[in-house]
């Protein structure tokens, strides 16, 4: 029945939990150690980060856990860059850089937007226990390499044909991303829409199609979602949103205050950040950009042209121009530190198994 | 720890299952008999149906059973009918009732399109244990009626704020429906989008919100579904789907058909068949109707105006032209008795409990 020693016995760690690898400067190294210290797998999100800050970074949480962490990062997609389209997506974000008093716009050097391969040689060189992805499966010679190193991988999926692509390819576990995650879809094979499927009937399906674990994510957050996750099939729970109001994280305070200030009928699923679309609080942001799809830039250019407006909006303290990842279970989103929300998660798993009993 | 004691007490059933009362002829008194004789909770799927109709079929189910059953009832919401609204939708159905070859369209009776209250009169009249409730909660003097005749309320809801709205206007019961669900959403109160909460995320946020037993709905379909239902914190669960295959199911034989055929990615939201959103399999209709939206009548006009179009494609055997209303966990679906059906879900359900302990 429960299939958590699977999870737990692939990545040595003690609990079935593990803490999504959200890219934007979220997963500080402190928070990724605390999470693996207290028996979960710390995540870093090292999907923005050059090969150098990535580099840094997993010397900063090997510094401060012996434990095993991940790290996640972005599979590259082929890219045709349009000038056009850029300009097109500058004119229609104008009005945010005008309101902010951003002049200078970012220089895009489309020659060096793939940082993957590089990003794989540090994973390798600093002898990451587990390299989790979002966005597809790499190149059947980086899984081989990885493998070769003795280094774990854990895929993303939103579908059951895309969680057999996974197994089909190597991974050795699959995290199946329900509609009601925060941040960025993972889909990579099916398309945005038909690809919005719910975590209560993604996990059993996939569950029931792969042999690889399955780890369930979107919606939970406590330990009644992690024990639900195990009976739907899963081997584990990944949880993002809780960990984005604890102490360690590197979430701005706008955004931490906007979380634990909202409800779950107050995110939508937006592309007007990133050119891919991801789940947030709805702001004047995304507001202004709904209807203007045509403008947006593809992934990963419309990130780095509203990254300026991100960061400046952070500085100036305006939620309004932020981007407010949340999942849909974000009502009982507290301050506190991981390690309490950890604990948290597990005596509430530990009671629900003993009043089964 | 349980819950499922509040369900089955409230309302005298043996597991805490509710086949949902989808509406369209689905809900033969076959099919309700066999629930209620199995343990759960029939419903009759009376949303569109004549007081006299409604009546016809509550006497065929007491023919049927002596076990509790209930009937679904769709809470009308004012209208305001324009004629030009109307003529226009026709104009865009026009291409389909002319491949089926319709010539006469249906009139509609605006100045009875409410059949509520007799309905109601019904429902006390014969004595039906359980009236369950789509689209909002009736006036309180309904409320109050159907109470001092001691039949039992469950309402619906798809947000957390719905589902106080129900607690707080006297409900019994409230089924918290994910946005996996097949068939109509049952919002009344949020808006469409907003109130696409997957039910992962949906039932702890609403049973830690309300007093009354919160059902799951949207993406169960086995044992493992209504026990992680369970350990979510509802009292109960609610299947839809995995009834539409089933031998008594009143399902046209093309509908079944999609759906065996059918995986978690065919399924879409449209309003293109009655004026309110609700899922099913994509097909030629709804995606001719894509991006037409601005023609479609207000519900229940729009139900009307396509009821021909899915009657005559039935008769037709053409399945492009049917509403193959499905949910998102449609893998496991097969021909079975409602009987069978059940069994499977409790042994399941008993098998994953015996080893928990």
């Amino acid at each position: 029945m429960w299939n958590e020693n699977r999870l737990t016995e692939l990545l040595n760690i003690k609990y079935p939990i593990i803490q999504a690898g959200m890219a934007g400067g979220v997963t500080t190294p402190e928070l990724v150690a605390a999470v693996s210290n207290s028996g979960a797998l710390g995540t870093i999100g090292a999907g923005y980060l050059s090969p150098d800050k990535t580099r840094a970074i997993i010397t900063q949480v090997k510094a401060l856990t012996d434990k095993p962490f991940a790290v996640n990062l972005f599979v590259p997609e082929p890219l045709n860059v349009d000038k056009t389209q850029i300009d097109k997506s500058k004119a229609a974000l104008h009005p945010m850089y005008k309101e902010l008093g951003i002049d200078n716009l970012p220089e895009i050097d489309v020659e060096n937007l793939n940082m993957f391969d590089e990003q794989i040689k540090v994973i390798i060189d600093m002898k990451v226990p587990i390299c989790s992805f979002t966005f597809g499966v790499p190149h059947m010679d980086v899984m081989k390499q990885l493998k070769s190193h003795g280094i774990k991988t854990i895929g993303t999926a939103t579908t059951v044909s895309e969680a057999q692509i996974n197994a089909e390819k190597g991974m050795d576990a699959v995290v199946m991303q329900g509609s009601e995650a925060g941040g960025h879809r993972g889909s990579f094979d099916d398309g945005f829409h038909e690809a919005m499927i719910g975590t209560m009937a993604l996990v059993p399906q996939a569950a029931d199609a792969v042999d690889i674990p399955v780890i369930a994510a979107g919606g939970i957050n406590d330990g009644r979602g992690v024990i639900a996750s195990l009976i739907l099939g899963a081997a584990g729970g990944q949880i993002g949103t809780a960990f984005l109001t604890t102490f360690e994280s590197g979430t701005n305070v706008n955004h931490q205050s906007s979380i634990l200030n909202s409800v779950e009928t107050d995110t939508i699923m937006t592309s007007a950040f990133s050119g891919k679309p991801a789940r947030g609080i709805r702001n004047n942001f995304t507001d202004k950009m709904t209807g203007m799809e045509d403008s947006f830039a593809p992934y990963p250019i419309q990130h780095m042209l509203t990254s300026i407006i991100r960061l400046e909006a952070g500085v100036q303290n305006n939620p309004e121009l932020m981007a407010l990842w949340s999942g849909q279970n974000i009502r009982s989103n507290k301050k506190q530190s991981a390690q309490c929300l950890i604990e948290a998660i597990v005596s509430d798993a530990e009671r629900i198994r003993a009043d089964l009993k």
